[in-house]
């Protein structure tokens, strides 16, 4: 069945791999001969216990997750994660700030304790991000947050941080999974599915297993990670379906040549759309610095802005759809994930480039 | 396409209409002509904002919630709120235990402050509910707390809460939508959709609207119902397939003739099975008195201990699935939610009569 695919650059949620879908698609009313779907599964039966293992052990393959850590499945976004991680590890932790969702995070760590915040990039309107060796750090912190990429700006750190000793705890929301990182640099990763793993609902948390002995007594169970991770992320009914799919998308890419296939697509097609920006005589303007250019996410203006609305128009009757800045800045945003096909991003920048000439 | 579907008994996630099963099967790939499957849509967007105002239109419909009360679409499941509900509308609450989950409710509750069992089963092992009208109340308690229906225990008060002042807040997740309730009687009405309405991974809370005025600061933000209830559910990215699932089921008995033809159908299936039991001379004993018989729930133990592994190995043979009773309370088990086709149901009781005929 031959079905039309949208040219989506949706933040989040975003494209998911076709052929994901259709395996979805293809399972939906039984999964592997069980006469049931995913989402009729009791989250205890030999069924499910298999999805999930599969799907914890794909993600450990994919994203170079070692054995020093736990993964659970959680709910509740990255922004559940702003409150569980300070009930867990404690207050009195350094925030780095590089745009809109290190700025939510640091605010909701606050309802929890101190929080200092010990770099921001405000000043600048968020366009870069610091060298993580340099900070001016806190005696005695819990840990320093940072935010690998800021879905909003578009800026990305490119780099793990330091193996210094700090306990780096990081969103890693919609950079996890486009590039091959160094999880044993970190204490703590955290990512909302819905950019580059699966359906929103559900949260990946990767935890260094000592941290798990930190957490105080007095916590929601639902926001112990001791108590997800004793329980397998099963103290309560998981969210299997985005599970499920998270599993499909995992092995979807380890069978297309892993973290260095995608890494190396990724690069490709952000050179494409950044080549579009920086060959228009700015026409076209990106946000970030280049050194911390995302290339997940690629926020850009018009440098008349009375043509922003036109472009926007145009682009949509053109098919490029969820094109808009975020609400909280404006101008345009291309969100350009694992699974943006790169003839969507070729499209767009010769769209791109076509609209510069006629208009500029 | 024809597949083979399992008979299952599963007491959550539990068994979907097939129906809608196919419907999503239908737009997995793209939903309503948008490209797009609803796993890929910004959770901002023109298609999707139609989906979750249709998903609590019917929800609206279907179970009668009025317009005092608003309509949240959460995560977390029902162990969530056991904090969330305490955080927001304070502590000093009533608690009424009719089983398990009721247990957990009032552990989760007195982390957060104080909590009065007011009356529990535990003495009985959970057999009745008490008669709401006559409780010996806590002058001032912020709420009184009831499970409509304990999913392990299958003890269903069959009736909702008198409209004698009191802020009842409830638990319905595994009895939400299988008969016709007055939600008007309840403050706050909070149910996991993985039982009667869809995936795992959706809360839906249905709270008196005042009472988010009860709200106070200083609540982490996504466990504060004010700020979920004035982001229209959108404070982060919600359970956007859960939600557009659970609208395909509203609507699918919507046009089905809505709460009364479910209520009518659940009525004769739990007759079927209770039949089974009752007409097995005691091989067969059912756990609850019969004036709070689950009709979604029906645990039961054989009057032979010895055989319950053979009748369950047995069971699964003839292809009913999940039958286990649940691990805290052993014995058998059927889950017979909305969804459950009465042909399964029929099917299962005669097959328990049969191996009552061959082994009692």
């Amino acid at each position: 069945m031959s079905v039309k695919r949208a040219a989506n650059f949706s933040a989040g949620p975003g494209v998911l791999p076709v052929e994901v879908l259709e395996k979805a698609r293809e399972e939906m009313l039984s999964q592997a001969g069980s006469g049931m779907s995913v989402m009729e599964m009791s989250h205890r039966s030999k069924p499910y216990d298999a999805i999930q293992a599969a799907a914890e052990a794909d993600a450990r393959a994919f994203l170079g997750i070692p054995d020093s850590h736990a993964v659970l499945f959680l709910q509740g976004g990255a922004s559940l994660q702003f409150t569980m991680i300070p009930k867990n590890l404690g207050g009195g932790a350094d925030f780095v700030t590089t745009g809109s969702w290190g700025q939510k995070a640091i605010e909701a760590a606050r309802l929890e304790g101190a929080a200092q915040e010990i770099w921001t990039g405000k000043a600048d309107k968020f366009r870069s991000a610091p060298d993580l060796t340099a900070l001016d750090r806190t005696e005695g912190a819990a840990y320093t947050h940072i935010t690998l990429n800021e879905t909003i700006q578009g800026v990305d750190y490119m780099t793990d941080p330091p193996a210094d000793g700090t306990d780096w705890v990081c969103d890693m929301s919609s950079t996890i999974g486009s590039r091959k990182m160094d999880f044993s640099r970190y204490a703590l990763v955290y990512a909302g599915a819905q950019k580059n793993i699966g359906p929103a609902g559900l949260t990946l948390v990767v935890i260094r297993k000592d941290l798990l002995e930190r957490v105080p007594e007095g916590v929601p169970p639902m926001l112990d990670f001791r108590i997800q991770a004793e329980n397998d992320s099963r103290y309560n009914t998981p969210p299997c379906w985005s599970i499920y799919m998270a599993g499909l998308v995992f092995r979807h890419w380890l069978d297309r040549g892993g973290i260095e296939a995608v890494e190396a697509a990724n690069e490709a097609k952000a050179a494409v759309l950044y080549g579009a920006i920086d060959g228009s005589a700015r026409f076209y303007r990106g946000h970030a610095v280049e050194a911390n250019r995302s290339r997940m996410n690629v926020p850009f203006v018009l440098g008349d802005d009375s043509l922003t609305d036109p472009f926007l128009k145009e682009a949509k009757e053109h098919g490029f759809l969820e094109l808009k800045g975020h609400r909280s800045v404006g101008g345009c945003r291309a969100s350009i994930y694992n699974a943006q096909p790169a003839e969507n991003v070729k499209a767009l920048a010769d769209f791109m480039a076509d609209f510069a000439q006629r208009k500029g």
